[in-house]
């Protein structure tokens, strides 16, 4: 929770008036029918207490990942998960890239932790390159890395990541990998480590509904990691209770329909060009990424005067080695992508 | 989340056959039917990311309570807020009163602390009494405890509970009040902290919706501290949106129901004497309780016996400061209780 002030993240409609938000990035078709239809079911059983292991959702979630049940951990979004993972880790030496995801510093600094920050560079579009083989000294007792990497929607290749996890094989190292927008990655581009992790391997996977399934207002994430003696030591540092039964039942919904995700990633494929081209003819320079988000420059101020329009973006100065002039948007249905563009123009007077 | 094993709570309904569920302490009544609308309702905004302020939540709360909305915090379930305040306290010297809710100790062994034990004494039945003041010097950092308390039932008494604060004041002990279960407490013994406290208390009240709503499968609860330095610590120690859409919109329902808790403490006078009786007869050794539940001591191995029958109960040999033969029920209704009493009998072979 935060209490009043100091929300820096997308997705806040709740403290102005908004009508289009681009802040978040979810699916934009929302959630399927049969995951609405298990909210609505899972009233009937409100009194209950959820079930504390997440029994059937963690052994679905073990099946379609190949993993054992015992490799999976439930949270209450997977942003629980990151507080979860730092706080039982206690690591001394974090290497972190940036610009990354807000929520990894904010859980280092809980932890009491400082991380070294690893700048990616403007000038190579904030690309990930084997450089950091050579930043990851065996001193180092964690990377953290999201792929693809929010707010600038590029991917670790392939062959970096693999060269990565055989790094922190011989370093000792811990590898913290957010793959909670990978299902909406075009499949070529899409890579997960799940089936490359070994026993003794000391990867946490970071996967989240939220996106893919269009239910962050639910609140369910999950990890898979081999280290069974981590996820122990995190569950330990939660209520037995984090997941609700609406968020279990919800899940369970979500794993019949291993398509959903699919029909947003076609979209995207059109949508993202469609909004790219029209970006760039309004003047920004636009990361081509492979999220489900897009990020651009341009001059500061773009996000209040959409604000002022009722359209929410994501002002991305607050993100480390980011600044004034760099935003985020989702990509969205062709409507709604038409009529940002139609007010972005608007704002910017061309 | 638990991962496999060591789950000691009650309300385990997941890993076993059960028809009738006395362990874990709700609403017989379940959640009111305003609740369920609002949690359907809130089906049609899964997308969009909870309020992480939870604003209009603790702006009603506040005004329900007589307190500014800043002295409220929400969370994951009540129990998230035991984590979380143990965590940004990080208590040196605990006094911990015996037998109490387990998750008071997992969370200061979470946070790295070990706890002073207070044994409460069976010969007085578990009574609070005066000479906890004197256990209370200086050098106490924090005293957490639960009224009316579980597993026992029995109420800090209002004289009592006015002493501790003011020794708090005293010595600037933190006082740790858990009133989730005062909404079942019939009026004339419910006393709460709540317009005691004054600006510069050391005192956090934690509060539950779902006891007093049925809705434990939801996960909601909350804190009032005058405190606003510990409360930006705790919201600090978790994620921006703990507490989900559904939660948020089911409370604020449940709000509007004041008078739900009183159906089932209506119920709860009458029924608390019916089991007592009943209990009684077959033997046992009831403690009079001011919750919405009933402690009671007999031989080993009844919750064994009910288990087999299909009814959970809740085994309380695993409370610090009891032993086997200890149990815990929840008061339901009628036709419920006398169920319950029936299946004991047989179970017993009186």
């Amino acid at each position: 929770m935060i209490l009043d002030k100091g929300y820096g993240h997308g997705g806040d409609v709740y403290s102005q008036k908004i009508r289009l938000d681009f802040s978040a990035n979810v699916n934009p078709f929302g959630a399927p029918i049969e995951v609405q239809t298990a909210v609505r079911a899972s009233v009937d059983n409100l009194s209950a207490y959820p079930d504390p292991c997440c029994g059937c959702l963690r052994e679905k979630l073990a099946a379609l990942n190949g993993v054992a049940r015992e490799d999976v951990i439930c949270g209450n979004g997977a942003a629980e998960l990151i507080y979860q993972f730092v706080g039982a880790l206690k690591p001394g030496n974090v290497l972190l890239p940036v610009p990354s995801f807000a929520d990894y510093e904010s859980a280092l600094s809980a932890a009491g932790c400082d991380p070294t920050y690893y700048p990616l560079e403007r000038e190579n579009s904030f690309f990930l390159t084997d450089h950091l083989l050579s930043a990851m000294s065996s001193d180092v007792d964690l990377v953290m890395l999201c792929s693809p990497n929010n707010p600038t929607g590029r991917s670790v290749p392939r062959e970096l990541l693999l060269k990565i996890v055989d790094r922190c094989r011989e370093t000792g190292t811990w590898l913290f990998l957010d793959e909670c927008f990978l299902e909406l990655v075009d499949e070529d581009k899409a890579f997960s480590l799940t089936d490359r992790l070994r026993e003794g391997d000391r990867v946490f996977l970071l996967r989240a509904f939220t996106k893919a399934y269009g239910m962050a207002g639910l609140r369910l994430g999950y990890g898979i990691c081999k280290s069974h003696a981590l996820l122990e030591k995190m569950s330990r540092l939660s209520q037995p209770w984090n997941v609700s039964i609406p968020a279990q039942a919800a899940g369970l919904a979500a794993l019949d329909r291993p398509d959903w995700p699919e029909k947003a990633r076609a979209m995207f494929r059109t949508e993202k060009l469609f909004l790219q081209a029209g970006l760039t003819a309004l003047g920004f320079a636009v990361l081509p990424g492979d999220a489900n988000f897009l990020f651009f420059s341009g001059a500061p101020g773009l996000y209040e005067k959409m604000r002022d329009r009722g359209v929410l973006i994501r002002d991305c100065s607050n993100y480390r080695n980011l600044g004034p002039g760099d935003y985020r948007i989702a990509v969205r249905t062709r409507a709604e992508n038409e009529e940002l563009l139609k007010i972005m123009e608007e704002a910017l007077g061309v």
